[in-house]
């Protein structure tokens, strides 16, 4: 067995559980090396203690599982077959006492649930999330090397877009531009709907690009990212466009100064809640600190936000392998946004950054 | 009450629940007009038999619930509420026995049932999906306008495609082409990933564009639609690069033939299943039978896939408002793929049909 699903099944004999259903696609990627949407369809791993697992999938999906690399045994069913009856035929097939189930309990759907409670009479029903989350969270060689791409192509799409920024171009043309470019790169997906915001739009985080044309003055504001392989990045900057004002420098050097005392604090051992105090202090020392209205970072790997959550009443420790996002912001409503982040990696001394964009204010 | 609200009330009344907490983004939407993707955080309507629905929703929406024109009472919460003890709150501020409650029994998650069942111990769950499903599945004039924006700019995506192909182009040159023009014309949203495949590629129904260039004598297959106002469209059409051999030139015939036939066969009271038989029949007769390996099409509106399903086994007779794909295909996978797809409508008398793109088989 591959050393994630031997970890994965020696937790499920430590908590005496009989045997694990894993449906949701980024943990079946995870611990299978197959991704795959399903759609409604029932696509699973069926863990154990100490036997080996099996894969379920529709009979469509079965070369592409064993050119994924899974050597185990597969139960692929047809559009007329009953996957849940094949499931428990299988696990009756291994004479195990079916007493504890783990499951899924955030993507687990109720109508799923009650239709496992036909075929298991299971006396516990435990959530396997908490630990696939945690052994999710600190990264291998090889899945840093994949971030590193996913980083680079991001940092390039940053590049693009900045380029493209001219005097009556709209977000949405901006964004264009940049999906345009990133295909031709052969990128299929990019982890989010790319956000390019400008001028007062910029100060909602949770903004939509629309057809706003870009005025000089204004900030643009590029949040966007990459999947590759099956892992995302994430990348923020802000540029302006013509000049800035004083109070546009301003707003910028604190952000850039928060997040690079964010990167600072982040080293094997510190409290992560330090890291968002690192870089909240600075902002509220500016002034700006009620402009600053979210956690400083998330986790990030195979989803865009995974743990560790990087906010201020966290009191885990970072450990070397983790990979998140550090990227503070200001929103000044009547001014706008500047948000700036990096995707960085824990190492043995302090934090790798993983995105490389220029982070000094570019006046375009 | 809006009629949605209404006829979904009278049925909680006539099933005796006492309250329904609809928390799926398509169907928030439907009955409330206020979209929203709330990630893990929690958006609910509470809709009851005979009082007026409430609203549950974070705080930084509660401005844009009420420009999506919702009249009704919102409880929003911010990140350090509960909003789930504010929901129990509410509904025992209504004064009512709750006995019955309905859900999504396929949207609700595990976690969340445990979650509710700690804050009312009702006597049965019932699944709101399938009255959902047939409330959502007639279309009003106003749902039927959107959707043939919808479908226009579809036709507009696949022109854009077909003007882009050229010896040597990929893939996925392709598909950042008229992903680029469809940003240009304000569409913020394609409603899956587009789909353009050339050669034996368009073999697989499921296949996945690359960075393969297109040949002269290929089929180059496209697969896409686009959002307008929360609706999907969804088109195919096949052309031929260069010169079309005559099995492509007999596939393709076939194929449009059974097309048409089905979208003739669609009138109201007509079985669906007719539907499906009108057109496989087609491609039986022309000896191409095993190689139509889906059902003819599948309901669309808010969702890309929705009631009712356009396959063989569906006895429902088809009824003015729906709206639908026909997309019969042939797939020979030493030749490639052909498959012809069509959004319709009901009408009184037949079927109307929403995109437009010539159906005559194109050599580019």
């Amino acid at each position: 067995m591959n050393k994630r699903l031997q970890l994965f099944s020696e937790w499920l004999q430590e908590q005496h559980i009989s045997f694990a259903l894993i449906t949701s696609s980024p943990n079946v990627f995870y611990l299978s090396g197959f991704y795959c949407d399903p759609h409604e369809r029932l696509l699973a791993l069926l863990i154990f203690p100490q036997e080996e697992p099996a894969l379920i999938c529709p009979q469509m999906e079965t070369a592409r599982v064993k050119q994924a690399g899974w050597t185990y045994e597969i139960i692929d069913y047809t559009d007329t077959d009953n996957p849940w009856q094949l499931l428990e035929h299988h696990v009756r097939s291994r004479n195990i006492a079916v007493e504890r189930i783990a499951v899924e309990k955030s993507h687990l759907s109720l109508e799923r649930y009650e239709l496992l409670h036909t075929y298991f009479q299971a006396r516990s029903w435990i959530n396997a999330e908490e630990k696939l989350r945690q052994l999710r969270m600190i990264k291998e060689e090889k899945e840093i090397a994949v971030l590193r791409q996913a980083a680079e192509l991001a940092d390039y799409a940053v590049e693009v877009g900045v380029n493209a920024i001219a005097e009556g171009k709209t977000e949405l043309d901006i964004i264009a531009t940049i999906e345009y470019e990133m295909k031709k790169k052969g990128v299929r997906e990019m982890s989010f709907a790319t956000m390019v915001l400008t001028g007062k739009n910029t100060a909602n985080p949770h903004g939509v690009p629309g057809l706003t044309a870009i005025q000089r003055g204004d900030f643009v504001l590029f949040d966007l990212g990459v999947i590759v392989d099956g892992y995302c990045s994430d990348i923020t900057r802000t540029v302006v466009f013509g000049e800035a004002t004083e109070e546009q420098q301003m707003i910028y050097d604190t952000v850039l100064r928060a997040q690079l005392a964010a990167i600072d604090a982040s080293k094997p051992g510190v409290e992560i809640g330090n890291v968002d105090r690192a870089a909240r202090s600075i902002i509220e020392q500016a002034g700006y600190g009620p402009y600053f209205t979210h956690r400083v970072g998330h986790g990030l790997g195979i989803e865009l936000h995974e743990y560790p959550s990087m906010n201020a009443t966290n009191t885990m420790p970072l450990e070397r392998g983790m990979t998140f996002t550090i990227e503070p912001g200001i929103y000044v409503p009547s001014v706008g946004g500047v948000r700036i982040e990096d995707d960085v990696f824990i190492t043995d001394n302090g934090a790798e950054i993983l995105t490389k964009y220029p982070k000094e204010l570019i006046i375009v």
